[in-house]
């Protein structure tokens, strides 16, 4: 490839700007920027909140303020994703790439959008400008698609990319029997699992989960500008008016099944909305398809993430909620924080009722590993489907 | 320390001959020895079988039979254990170093039998020999500790070291309800299992496992010069008489209930352990007390295990037995091999009754990971007691 040590080192200074648009700019990519002139940065930036400016147009802004009229002519342009050829909420970022001339732009992945792939490249290469490409299992090629691994993954396969988190014992047990579940794991893996939250444009939980734990569901010790929506699994509304996901205000949404008219069930299920969307303006019902008594379809419910551009839907939920969404298929990670320790009676990962195999031991290869890790005494261990 | 590189290079070689002890040496702890003479290697060795040489000696003997008559005085020696100065099976090493006139001996790690530790530096430093000792938080000396952990804890703690080995996928099944389990984790895993099986001197399963899997309990792919002894926890004798574990003629032992002859089970247990031992002459029954119902002292048969000097004990055995491992406070490392999958309803790893826990929340900082491994597509995942 035409990509030297030096260009490499600008990319990753590129890929450390898209770092900072987690939490800021779905449904658009995380995306960085840096325009280099004689091996000296002159400009950098990231891609904003929707409808704002893209990485590109940050960096040229960021070199221009730098300068009146400074002449970007003859520069190189890093960037971490291939640049938009096509007008979306904003004017396409190749045409301000050409507006300033640049010698030569650096991409590290190209676009999975088929509305774009390629098509950047392209048009800059048609206005004379040298562009190179890393290849796609260069390291950085690979973290600029981490990084973006649900954009991706709505882009290339139709699908909303979720995570699934968990910490458990040893010996898989999330709890005790009598519930306590706080400290199975340690410090450090709950800070990690908070930068894990700040990816997610939604942080699913269910009912139970709520109703035992009443967890908070944000982002804590992460600084994100766009606190991600909380979504509760929760088919007749059950969610009590004062559970702390209400506390900070962030948007609430509750997934109830649509009951009709005959079913004893309707009319506490709407009082108790009534009440609750009263005492929280913040919350959205939704209304899905009951599949078995009590449960929703999560098809749906994905489906509407799928309609309102979520990118990465992280889940902490209880042992019934995962088993359901494997049995969806519609878990992309598992994210395990694994304490070292046997905590003997409990409560499991997931409860998968009897007789449901997931053909797992025929399906071999559909998963992987990635690199474990220790934080503190725990491990965190990664499953990613292929 | 007054131990420099060259000095780390010829500890590490007798560490490997150290690792030539496995299967061989036990009840006596694996140890390699080498000598050296102006920085040429003139003889090695490691501990044989019980009651044979030492490996200080089979190194002296090596140099030795290299030329009649060798001179060896003013050598220095290199040993991963330090060397016995009483009288045992075998007469004290420091007695056959002395006798060479070494200048000089390098010692790894200091004996934790406490008729040895430290009498060995001190009668060896009294005949004028320079002895150097490694300091215990050295790589080197941690592995010739690790090597031996089960001497170790025989030694210093008067137990038997304990590893438990289980195979599971991501959501902590062992097999899927059928049974089926042997292609949970893939070839790799299966042999780095082997390898731990060789380092036993005993494998424990029970019944449950030997009626439903049918097991050899044998080490497959690895030399082992003395096959571990295969015991069978099973109360009543239930184990078949054409069980695959007999096929191989290693020693089997079976670790019974002692029934007394009101109890109604008595006479059909007697009549087939009588069948048993009729048809497998290797077999040894054991019998001890009735805990309750059906299920016997681990603890008594843990000592028996002791009595007889075993170093390492390896269980791969079903979700009972682990879970009244653990809750009889017997196990000291889990040695778990992890699928890359989740496989829906299954067996557990180790099944606890309800209520029983462990107070592992309490109790943190008991156990920790060591250093996680990819083997093929599954995780490698070792938990120990600290």
């Amino acid at each position: 490839m035409n990509i030297n040590v030096l260009d490499l080192k600008w990319l990753e200074l590129a890929l450390s700007q898209a770092q900072s648009a987690v939490g800021l700019s779905s449904p658009n990519p995380r995306v960085g920027c840096v325009i280099v002139n004689d091996n000296v940065v002159i400009g950098q930036g990231h891609t904003q909140a929707v409808g704002q400016a893209h990485a590109e147009v940050m960096a040229i802004r960021d070199a221009q303020s730098k300068g009146k009229g400074l002449d970007l002519e003859g520069c190189t342009v890093y960037v971490t994703l291939e640049p938009c050829s096509h007008f979306g909420r904003t004017p396409p970022c190749v045409d301000a790439l050409k507006a300033i001339s640049p010698a030569r732009v650096v991409v590290a992945l190209l676009d999975a959008n088929p509305q774009v792939a390629g098509a950047g490249v392209t048009a800059l290469r048609e206005a004379g400008v040298i562009v190179d490409v890393l290849p796609v299992e260069h390291a950085l090629a690979r973290a600029a698609y981490d990084l973006n691994v649900g954009f991706m993954a709505r882009m290339r396969f139709s699908r909303v990319y979720t995570r699934l988190k968990w910490a458990a014992s040893a010996d898989g047990k999330t709890a005790l029997p009598d519930g306590r579940s706080q400290w199975i794991t340690g410090a450090e893996a709950r800070e990690d699992g908070h930068r894990f939250r700040a990816r997610a444009d939604v942080i699913v939980s269910g009912i139970g989960t709520v109703l035992g734990d009443d967890p908070q569901l944000n982002v804590r010790g992460v600084v994100v500008e766009r606190p991600p929506i909380k979504c509760i699994v929760d088919a007749y509304a059950r969610t009590p008016l004062n559970a702390r996901v209400f506390d900070d205000g962030a948007p609430v949404w509750l997934a109830c099944v649509e009951l009709n008219g005959d079913d004893g069930e309707y009319e506490r299920q709407a009082e108790r909305l009534h009440v609750l969307r009263t005492a929280h303006p913040q919350l959205l019902v939704l209304a899905f398809s009951e599949e078995e008594k009590g449960r929703l379809d999560l098809n749906e419910l994905w489906a509407y993430f799928y309609s309102r551009q979520i990118n990465e839907v992280h889940v902490e939920a209880g042992a019934i909620l995962n088993a359901a969404l494997f049995e969806a298929g519609l878990v992309d990670e598992v994210l395990m924080y694994v304490a070292p320790r046997v905590v003997g009676a409990g409560k499991l990962v997931a409860a998968f009722d009897e007789g449901v195999n997931l053909d797992a031991l025929v399906e071999e290869g559909h998963w992987h590993w990635s690199a474990p890790a220790l934080l503190g005494g725990d491990l965190r261990l990664i499953l990613k489907l292929n």
